[in-house]
């Protein structure tokens, strides 16, 4: 038995449930979010916050914390669905790209979706302009990066499915939520994100709603 | 053979060069600082920068770029040093610890670090004062956590030395060469760092030198 302790609206955390879903391991949704973290991620360990995983089997339990530790152990546990190639020489670029998308998206997280979030949270907030202004900045680099690796691979980091593609999509789905993703500038890696999406693993993703907000129109919609 | 694209101040690059220490791997180092980046790094990959390894083995060339890539690689292909513990659990908290430190050091690396590169490299250079007292602050938050964690635990993600150590102490070496660690704050954390320097694999980072700079008195004694 598998307990997620997630936020949605946490790239990191949509990550993992990507590579849930990809692998097709259920688990107990339990929600934790940054303004009111659970109270059992920070007992996991001195520092544990953010996306955590608690897995029970037989008598045994595993605790991993962090988007990182927990896709290396799910794709150490379950290795039938592979999100790592088995080529070494293709597992490093898969964790290079997978590490760059948080790299590159971390500005626009911190600037934009942040922003968006408060505002949604507290109607009388006026927005921070600047923020916003900088986190599409910020956003818009990253899509001309991930629009050149889209336009010359099949998959961000190669020629398979890898967790590169479920970080960048993952990161994708929290700005598009909030209509913040400008598609025109990156019309390839809206063709693959069109093909993300349609993943039975994303479904989930699409369905979350944050209280006082609706999606961007297209959010859900997987011919956008 | 293996040849390591690393620049000497680069944290990240420091941790992957104690990597191939601890597992008494030798390599060629050619240098490729920030602000020069060596071309055959940037024809790697797309967007490739900072430290990247190629091994030709037989008639085979792998390649990895970045630290979390290099020493994942690092111990797939080399797992008699281990690294990474042999247990899940053990090796899930030895990455969320690994990637702890590289995000609790982040904001002192971009601002105390690169402040003091940038008054070596011009001596015309007035100093950023602001940039300095914010890196100072950062660090000393750094060191409380780490310190914690070297008073309740043997190595910082255990019993036993992993990558955890080798990134903390990786980036603890760069503030220490120009004397930013306030050790009286973090007692632990310096009995701990006393016994990572004493390691064979810290001899040629201790070496280090910046042109126009002399490194803290106890930056190479190991009974400091």
């Amino acid at each position: 038995m598998k307990r997620l302790y997630h936020w949605m609206f946490d790239p990191y955390a949509r990550t993992v449930r990507l590579a849930l879903g990809e692998k097709a391991l259920t688990f107990e949704p339990v929600s934790t979010p940054p303004w009111q973290p659970h109270r059992d991620v920070q007992m996991l360990a001195p520092g544990a916050s953010g996306v955590a995983l608690i897995h029970r089997a037989n008598d045994a339990r595993y605790t991993a914390v962090g988007a990182t530790a927990i896709c290396e152990y799910l794709e150490e546990a379950n290795s039938e669905i592979r999100l790592l190639p088995r080529l070494a020489e293709d597992r490093a670029e898969t964790r290079r790209v997978w590490r760059l998308s948080e790299d590159m998206f971390r500005e626009a997280c911190e600037a934009l979706l942040r922003e968006r979030v408060a505002i949604a949270r507290s109607r009388s907030r006026s927005p921070d302009s600047a923020a916003l202004r900088a986190g599409a900045h910020a956003l818009r680099a990253a899509l001309t990066f991930f629009n050149y690796l889209a336009e010359t691979r099949g998959f961000l980091a190669g020629r398979s499915l890898t967790l590169a593609d479920l970080s960048v999509a993952a990161h994708l789905s929290c700005f598009d939520y909030f209509d913040d993703v400008p598609w025109d500038t990156a019309p390839d890696l809206r063709v693959w994100y069109s093909r993300m999406k349609s993943r039975p693993a994303f479904r989930p993703l699409l369905a979350d709603r944050l209280d006082g907000t609706r999606p961007a129109a297209h959010y859900a919609d997987l011919d956008f």
